[in-house]
């Protein structure tokens, strides 16, 4: 029996999504050695322990991975990846994950190896953070998000889409500048909304905590990303700062407008309000409808 | 074998609400017949298709009900409420679910049948309306928030406990006024904060529908609630309009001062905000410890 060779993957930043693509490298590739990166040493301990990853490296080990995940905060990634590409062999697989793609792209459009580069955002997550959130499956039936595919070398590009596709992710191909202006509508904005629901709320019941089991599924529902780690999206509002700002002007002037028809009991707009947002009930539902059949399932 | 007395239950109002106890009723007695009310012919259809209900009645046969629970819209409530306790027996239970509690309970304060009235909240419910959107078990360990407790009779809080008691509910009780305000906070500011994220979006994307399969789980957790009907929404607003404006505009104050920060590139505070907003994962994680303590689970 002919032995595959052993792949060498180095996971850079062993959070939730780097730990989570880690046990999903283990469980799709024959023979996968996981080397995990990670400033926090907490976590390098944590991903060892829960063997997320066999042995910690250091960066200069990366000239012998054959796949090289960053999984940091978007500006983090902008500064370190064109040292990663320079580090890497000639068919070496190098993805991003994070939540901004313009920066991330214009770090290296100029880069002698930017062909070895896939940018993507895999829209997959939950609130909780580090290797201890990290599980198998994250990914599955997920949508990845890859921009300037053109830019990355064909032979790369093959060997990433099978792995995507065993993860059983849904691929979608987008310009960078078109990715963060939509993700500041579907994801940014929803941050910024839920953690000052959160800030607002707290401020109110500080002094009666006990308030907080009057909360039914409706509020941990719209405050549920308040959770979210501030190192990984203070980050995200910089690098897509204009756009994110864009968004959240127009979702205070909607919610101005709101607050003015209640102050003139205008009952009836309040009404017609709610009813012509209802129709987000469809909009979601075609989504969910449109994933499954995309998988046939 | 002796048999059991036939309990005679009208629901008035036969949505997910009113559904959901129809449904907890017919498990929990052993003899209940479940007499349904609602202006709306197709619910009443519904409700009797899928046995929700067993016979639809009007509202003259109310006098021989052994329980009334009115779980329609609450401007409604609070004018039928009055009616409803005229016709009703000396020993009947009459209970409201509505989600604010100053008005309904002023509406009755000096009605001579006062006492057979429990004005309760459960904090329950789904983003869906409807009787097909009714379950058995949607109050299993849900908070049931019961206001003026003092002005219900004792044998009629006696029946009403001893079946919150067999849906595992979790009674607290409260002053109408401050279940009011902290409901504003908890629920109400939540629902316009969804409504309103929702419209941003859609006005945004209305001509590129196949962006929103970039929205990830957190779009849809913090959008969910703009699914939830204007019909029972706007009342609730109107009716709990003073302190639904004063949550409405501390929460626009803060996303206006996070806006500022952003602007400035005070990225140093947009953390701050974030991580001081973190603490809600703890407040979280002991409301759902309470809960479970409390049954010994």
């Amino acid at each position: 029996m002919k032995m595959k060779e052993e792949e060498k993957i180095v996971i850079i930043g062993l959070g939730l999504i780097g730990g989570s693509l880690a046990l999903d490298f283990r469980k799709n590739k024959e023979r996968a050695l996981l080397l995990g990166i990670d400033t926090d040493k907490e976590h390098v301990r944590e991903a060892l322990e829960l063997g997320i990853i066999d042995c910690e490296i250091d960066r200069s080990q990366i000239a012998e991975a054959d796949w090289v995940i960053l999984a940091i905060p978007v500006d983090k990634t902008a500064a370190i990846l064109p040292e990663i590409l320079d580090l890497v062999k000639e068919d070496a697989v190098v993805l991003d994950v994070g939540s901004t793609k313009e920066q991330i792209c214009k770090a290296v459009e100029n880069h002698p190896k930017r062909r070895n580069f896939i940018a993507m955002h895999p829209i997959a997550g939950t609130e909780f953070s580090g290797p201890s959130a990290a599980f198998e499956g994250l990914f599955a039936g997920k949508t990845n998000i890859i921009c300037e595919i053109e830019k990355t070398a064909f032979s790369i590009q093959e060997k990433a889409l099978q792995l995507f596709k065993k993860l059983n992710m849904r691929i979608r191909y987008m310009d960078p500048k078109a990715h963060d202006k939509h993700i500041a509508y579907v994801s940014h904005l929803s941050h910024i909304s839920s953690f000052m629901l959160g800030k607002t709320v707290i401020a109110e019941e500080q002094n009666e905590r006990d308030i907080f089991d009057m909360a039914g599924s409706g509020f941990e529902s719209t405050v549920r990303l308040a959770k979210s780690s501030p190192a990984m999206w203070t980050p995200i509002f910089k690098q897509n700062k204009k756009r994110v700002l864009k968004s959240l002007s127009e979702y205070i002037d909607n919610l101005n407008h709101f607050k003015m028809l209640l102050e003139s009991d205008d009952f009836d707009s309040v009404y017609t309000e709610m009813e012509e947002t209802n129709k987000i009930k469809e909009i979601l539902k075609g989504i969910h409808l449109k994933k499954e059949l995309s998988y046939g399932e």
